[in-house]
């Protein structure tokens, strides 16, 4: 539609995870509308990020060094692992400051559907981890839906075997939401999930 | 909430337009875990954006060369330009392949509001164009809102002491729309509009 460049750039905006061709095209115009748009920043940034960041040897969250800032922190508890699917469901619990502990980010989740299997997850690496006892409590924080439960189900069978107690999230209903939107499944957990007050 | 780079792409790319926080970090680390993504060549295309794309001399429209595709297709009929904000509206009007006419690239449209007066849009460049009296229609296709029709007014007002034909895009109900759901204005200038079948 465009002449040679602004298209290119269209069209390279377009592969990315949730950007369709209209906001390709309001992205490429506002870089190229847009005098003091560094460009040159962006372009720099997208080179060094494949270059410098790379997964943490230990916990496989990203890092710009060997081991990541939590892995290096002496003041986490080393005791406490939280199972993750991704490096994005990391940030997302550290955002709510409640753990303290240690992060494994497994790289997925199992997906017969999607041919993800255990031996594509890092379930060996956390295995490992688990191997000299130091490790008290596993808590397994796949997602809550078909793939993260059967995750979280695998491994703690697979984590029988070891003394080490496990944990899952708890399900529930969202905090502000409403108990009428609940869907069923959700609402059901959390009557299964109830406390004393 | 991630180290160094990550964060500063994140950050980067949640500045652009239409991508909130959560689609950053959601294109940061598509990037970042997808072994095949071209990242040089995303880099390379910001890089020769800025450089090489200009605005055509005649109509304003995006180009690689002093003067856009359009302007120099020796088939494009001389005598009609269709006026329109910007560079992306020419985009949108030929992929109808409905007008084979020359644009005129106005750059924005009066505004008040944002500051925007006829001064800072591209009517002195239209106004040059006519000037020779080669060309006989101007269509105004101004966004059909407050901007636009205020620009569309303006210009049709100024262009009265020219003896040039100007015609303004029709409004009307939108094909495969539904009556019942259109809004009032709409549904007005579609009667205003209406035509013998």
């Amino acid at each position: 539609m465009y002449d040679g460049i602004v298209q290119d750039l269209i069209d390279e905006f377009g592969r990315l995870p949730g950007i369709g061709p209209k906001s390709a095209q309001r992205i490429a115009f506002h870089i190229l509308q847009t005098p003091n748009f560094d460009v040159s920043h962006l372009s720099k940034l997208l080179g060094e990020v494949r270059e410098k960041v790379r997964f943490c040897e230990i916990c496989g969250n990203v890092s710009e060094q060997d081991r990541c800032s939590i892995c290096r922190d002496p003041r986490r508890n080393e005791a406490l692992i939280c199972v993750v699917e991704d490096a994005k469901d990391v940030a997302a619990i550290e955002r709510t400051r409640e753990f303290r502990g240690r992060y494994h980010v497994l790289g997925g989740a199992i997906s017969p559907i999607a041919g993800v299997g255990p031996d594509d997850l890092r379930i060996t690496q956390l295995m490992q981890r688990l191997a000299d006892g130091s490790v008290q409590e596993v808590i397994l924080a796949t997602n809550p839906n078909l793939e993260g439960e059967a995750t979280a189900t695998y491994l703690s069978r697979l984590l029988t075997t070891l003394e080490i107690r496990v944990t899952r999230l708890a399900s529930g209903l969202p905090v502000g939401g409403d108990l009428e939107y609940a869907d069923e499944v959700t609402l059901g957990r959390a009557f299964e999930g109830r406390r004393v007050v």
